[in-house]
């Protein structure tokens, strides 16, 4: 039994809201504590961000799959897994929910609840890191899923963790995080002009990845609709 | 079958004091070795914090539940997991629990046994952290609970992870917590007179998510009574 | 089916070989690179030593019950689990497993193969700490067995990543890992005259703890022989 | 069902680039942001690996085994696991992708693709840890795929968490990474000519604990074909 779209879409609300808040949040709070060692700084906002994934996909995953990224949501539908009809709200709850995270991470540190980021995010390196970092993202996703579901949450919280490190723009990955994080002048900050780019680079990994696993695993698209993106009430 | 009450309250007693003594103690071991650098010391205490709830809510939940929070122990009453005549022994033991924790960890550090904390926390940025923190714990546990009970001991632990560092409050998000460190004037204290908004909000947040759930996941509260809270030894 | 003795008795050796390894070398390592911030040393020594904990259990459970500690098993032999014939083998490979993982660090980092500690460790609020830590670690092993025997691992070891960090001895907890670690005059070494205190605090920890088990949850013990100590193939 | 060799050898391909590009690639940014604090660079270079492997052994185990080591390839080989006509595939293919993994890294941080690192690893303590790095990586694969395969991923990542710092070579443990990181003039090279010892002492630690699991656990080679090794859709 599906739980009802009202329902998912606030989950997904939700679920990006606290995922942003975590992100942005973490940020700020590393970046006054660590005395401008920027290493113990991302280092914390790395375990606030993958430890805040991991509880948030066991939380929303059973009401709406615990998407909270619009690549996911597409590439889903792609696969068959989420109407199309349904795609277009999970994204903008996605977006709107992001951009809520931003303000109460900003109210929860008394600063000024919208102030755009002057944080520079551009060059090749940074637009094909995001296209790795996405790429790598829904790897993981299509790979657990097929297998066991169950560890979705672990995957991918572990995968953002060393994705943090391991790329140059320390690994947005999710359109709607960009676009919330351009909306805080602070350490997890992006400029909104280098958005776009992010945006497309970002999809860009993610669809590679999905036409990759088409190939890879046959019989994923099928499989998905009931394993991976289990919404409702009967788990 | 349930264990007996007085079972069940020792558990709390004891999880309680365990994860008070993480709390303060670490911050006692984190303070005296990070030579000053606050982002060293919070990493410190976060990794043990989140760690020792790991450990305790999956060795003490099958015997009481492990809630370790009154917070958890009401909102369970509310949704008919919990009787409420068995919820004021729950929540006595609890802050004994939270008292007794901090007197440990003073002891295991050679300070004295109670202490005031002047550790001021107050301001409307702590309070609005304090019910998001809450808020987003009992999330947590309503979601999960619903799905995947085995897993509430890593979504909690992970989510107070990330709490730790997406609030300016730190997340305190339990009331008995909160009052045990008052107690001690150490790196996680919190001054007695900032307690009562911080418990205020922290029920707010709390009591606030458990009514979002029960829209949300409308069969929620006859389950929980089975899964989420399993006492005794039928596990 | 039980794996023979002999087998079980490597599997111990080589697993508190490989547990005192971790210990000692991880904290030479991170007192190398730490340029004096002792936090930070202690904060790799921490989670090094939980990850190994976590790995070794994992891999020496089901040969052994992967017990790595002298406390565990007569614990273990109190409650019916193990035979007391077969005990004193047990800890007689945990005890030279471990010197043997002291000898192997130090080799792995060039030192010579043995050195007395002269790293003091005493005072009533260290000896306190090993009675407290050993007693929430059979806590937490009683505990966990009951329920899911499957989670030890990572109930071990997110305990004693968070011990590390809330006792001012820094939790051996571990008569055998004391011991060894007399031999190491390293970040991680204990003076052998401060060896004996420590070991009779960690037996005094572990036996209360058994004992309150019995109590908190009576049907314990029977229960134990076939769940919590699965040595053999039969998993 | 096995996956068809051409799908399992792409899965060891992405799974080992993956693998070296979060190691190389974690090595430059905690390099470039620890300000010279080896113990923080390290830190962080640890904590993205281990965090990589939970994610990528997750993701391609259901489908290649994703043993992303020819360590383990060969030592599965020996027991039957995997036809020795599909070793050399499997090993080229993770060759391979580790040198695409650090031309990968070097293109997210816009470094030169491929210089020949001068980071000089030798001597006999730091070949006695690979030795004793292999040979425990090797324990906990085989000790896990007995009782529950579902763990090596968890197993594999803690492991090489807590190794990275009880070595003095930071655990390589695998030939195609070592191959890999040669290629690289940062944080995490190793000189060409360090090469060579390496591999020797990573496959004989392998192999001795390969063979010494023949003796601990008798009926884990049959047993292997069919719960560790797992390629294909069966699961």
């Amino acid at each position: 039994m599906k739980s009802n779209l009202g329902a998912r879409i606030v989950a997904e609300f939700l679920g990006t809201a606290f995922l942003v808040a975590a992100v942005v949040g973490s940020g700020i709070m590393a970046e006054r504590l660590a005395s401008g060692n920027a290493a113990l700084a991302l280092l914390a906002n790395t375990i606030a961000t993958g430890a805040a994934l991991v509880a948030l996909i066991l939380t929303f995953g059973p009401i709406s799959g615990a998407h909270l990224n619009p690549i996911v949501s597409v590439a889903d539908a792609m696969e068959g897994g989420l109407a199309w009809a349904e795609t277009l709200p999970y994204v903008a709850a996605q977006i709107f929910g992001g951009v809520c995270g931003t303000i109460a991470a900003h109210a929860m540190f008394g600063l000024p609840l919208v102030t755009l980021s002057r944080h520079v995010r551009s060059g090749p390196a940074q637009i094909f890191s995001e296209f790795i970092a996405s790429f790598g993202l829904l790897c993981v996703i299509w790979g657990c899923s097929r297998s066991r579901s169950n560890v979705v949450p672990f995957a991918v919280g572990s995968y953002i963790t060393a994705a943090y490190w391991f790329t140059s723009s320390t690994s947005f990955a999710n359109p709607a995080v960009t676009i919330a994080r351009c909306l805080s002048d602070t350490f997890a900050g992006i400029r909104p002009a280098d958005v776009p780019l992010f945006v497309v680079a970002q999809f860009a990994g993610g669809i590679a990845a999905t036409f990759l696993f088409r190939w890879l695993v046959p019989n994923l698209p099928s499989r998905a609709k009931d394993v991976l993106v289990r919404h409702g009430a009967e788990l």
